[in-house]
């Protein structure tokens, strides 16, 4: 597709977003609500449809050779399909985001002033592989009382089309405006270009995905962005740690999922209790296949590990193992001569997500989490909480990794700004 | 200066500042508070120094041709640097805006959740003319614990250099960390540039100016930004407005202050009670030595006045009026149909701002109020009132214009983030 056809495409949908979220930012609770359902009730009624333009999808994504992971991710059956629209009647039973007086008070003049929350108006979210954001991100920015314009991934094209589609029509048909939730066909990369580019019309810009897309975002967009998910995580066992527990969630972090945002990348540990710790730490990461990349202590103590006929993977961990999100099965391993050193690495290489220290000794706990600067800071527990679900939020939009907005896991409220109200008799300002 | 210069001149005092920071955010309110009050000592002893430099200021801008307004803007005396002083000291009496916490409950899995507000880091304020904002931005910066790095308009180069310095030196001395209050000496853009480059060194970006300065920042920064200050406001007097309430709202709303972005810059009137109000409330805007740009209507009106021998300036608007932010005594006149037509003018136009109706039909107010997109709905009274200072919120840092994070006048609240911090005994995610 040409430029020009990708620019009129995204700024059309754009535009109907922006129009369409003026009304749909006075619609009621209830009016809301009944749409959710509705477009719960759809999804059901177009499972086979769905699946039928998934397996377009699937099988060009064969084709093309992608791995077997990603093509679990891609994949929508009717099980599948019935979690996003159970997903959307979750979102029912929250609390409205809206109209809520966050502030009152009368001023020195006798007007009165409310803070008030209020829609964003208009969310772009890009996203990646999976089918299912296109149905979660259009219900909770309903629920929010916000249009939205989505961008999925050319791999699910024909599913995010076809499940963009139904929502919208049942959106439409339970009294939503036209246009509330728009997606974005071109699966060119120009696409996310044009919608970086409007300023005005699209009010803040959600990008979920990998590192790549997330800074090609941030470095370019005009739209305010909510930089999300890169998570080179760390999890730091004090010389106080009770080593037992240090394992198992070093092992729950760095293996639950290697696939995830909040799984540990990089493990640090006191030099002290290096030869304590090590060996066993190591032997069960390489038990479960995780590769090691190692500095020079940690190298030894693998090295022996293997000399004793153990099946392990490991190599000198270079500065880039710092910075690397491996998302896979493997883990840089550093040893540190205490907290503040821990504290030290993280805030440098850490891309402020989640990071866990594991620690009896109350002093080194209190000064990692004041100093350690992340989203979440974790103190004798895994790194893999981190997640909206967990935290007792409901349907999360995503992690934020940035101080501004939102930081951490972030759902409805996030989605929402707020207005002052202010009511006079007439008052001028002297 | 070339531009490797200014770029190492940009980097080490943002690397600088993200250093401070870290020591910065872990000061308790009282050292904070003792740093604010030795500020505003030192900027009392020192005077002399700082209006000298002033001078040097002066004298260059008058030389350049300056006008008179924008000198008496960069002018310090005795009695204004007395006053950024008193506003230091101001700043001690609010709460701590830091270790709040905003969240707290136990998980079902029995960990310990908290989320607490933390500083942001470091806070880039990007400026023009005024000097005291140098002291005003150093102050609120580190009441909420974050280091800043302020670059100030060219034209006060001088004065900015002079005022940054005693500020650092006299916070260092009482214990705040070197580097806490950086400030940017070159003066060329390149500078500016280089700075919302710094994404991961800089946390926020505040461009406090024009809107030439505004949109380059929100155009061109990997910072994220919060936009400030553009204010096309509007008063839309509704056929239902107390006629005399209608003309002193315009009257304050417009003349109290022409340079200010609360300031109104278009009158929107229902046409049907055009022939009661306008020729008296054009009459006292020309009278005030208002221009007038008018539609149809309100050209012929202002045409009776002046064949009435009123001196009255006016002229046919065109588009652009409806667009332009004059911040002079100039004002556009348009007539509507009703509120549907004033709010679908002003959420076109406007900059969402601060706007307000004059009406005594409730139901055309609650319209107005739910409908217009902007941080400031006003019902009967002046679009004057959006300052921080008014809303009874303390010193403010600017007027956002945005709907992330801060909207309308935000202050220290708005210099902070959150964290969660977790405490667990162990626990591991299933």
């Amino acid at each position: 597709m040409a430029n020009e056809q990708i620019r009129a495409e995204v700024l059309e949908i754009a535009q109907a977003a922006k129009h369409a979220s003026a009304e749909l930012g006075q619609k009621s609770l209830d009016e809301r609500n009944r749409a959710l359902l509705a477009m719960a009730a759809a999804l059901r009624a177009h499972t086979a449809e769905i699946v039928a333009a998934n397996v377009q999808d699937m099988d060009a994504a064969r084709e093309a050779g992608t791995k077997e992971s990603l093509l679990d991710r891609l994949m929508l059956d009717d099980a599948r399909v019935e979690s996003m629209a159970s997903a959307l009647e979750d979102l029912v039973a929250l609390p409205d985001p809206l109209g809520e007086v966050q502030e009152e008070r009368e001023l020195y003049n006798g007007m009165q002033l409310k803070r008030m929350s209020v829609p964003l108006g208009v969310v772009a979210v890009v996203y990646e592989a999976r089918p299912n954001v296109t149905a979660d991100a259009a219900g909770i920015c309903l629920k929010a009382g916000n249009a939205c314009v989505l961008r999925g991934g050319s791999m699910a094209a024909a599913s995010n089309a076809a499940i963009s589609r139904v929502l919208h029509d049942a959106a439409v048909e339970a009294g939503m405006p036209k246009g509330c939730i728009g997606s974005i066909a071109s699966t060119d990369r120009a696409a996310t270009d044009e919608l970086m580019q409007l300023h005005g019309t699209v009010d803040v810009l959600i990008p979920r995905g990998g590192a790549g897309l997330i800074r090609h975002c941030v470095e370019c967009s005009k739209v305010p962005v909510i930089e999300t998910g890169t998570g080179n995580c760390h999890v730091y066992v004090h010389e106080s740690a009770e080593l037992a527990k240090a394992v198992s969630i070093v092992l729950n972090a760095k293996c639950r999922r290697y696939g995830v945002c909040n799984a540990a990348e990089t493990l640090l540990v006191d030099r002290v209790i290096a030869d304590d710790f090590l060996p066993g730490a190591l032997a069960e990461l390489a038990q479960r296949g995780v590769a090691l990349h190692c500095d020079g202590i940690a190298y030894g103590i693998a090295e022996k590990l293997a000399e004793s006929g153990a099946d392990v993977a490991f190599d000198h961990a270079d500065e880039s193992d710092w910075e690397t999100e491996y998302l896979a099965p493997e883990i840089a391993v550093k040893c540190v001569s205490g907290v503040d050193d821990a504290i030290a690495h993280i805030n440098r290489y850490g891309t402020h997500h989640s990071e866990a220290i594991v620690a009896r000794d109350e002093a080194a706990i209190e000064r990692f989490l004041a100093r350690v600067d992340a989203a979440a800071v974790y103190a004798n527990a895994s790194t893999a909480f981190t997640d909206g679900g967990q935290f007792g939020m409901g349907a999360e939009i995503g992690i934020s990794t940035q101080k501004l907005h939102a930081r951490g896991p972030f759902a409805l409220k996030a989605l929402t700004s707020y207005k002052y109200v202010l009511r006079g008799e007439g008052q001028v300002r002297a």
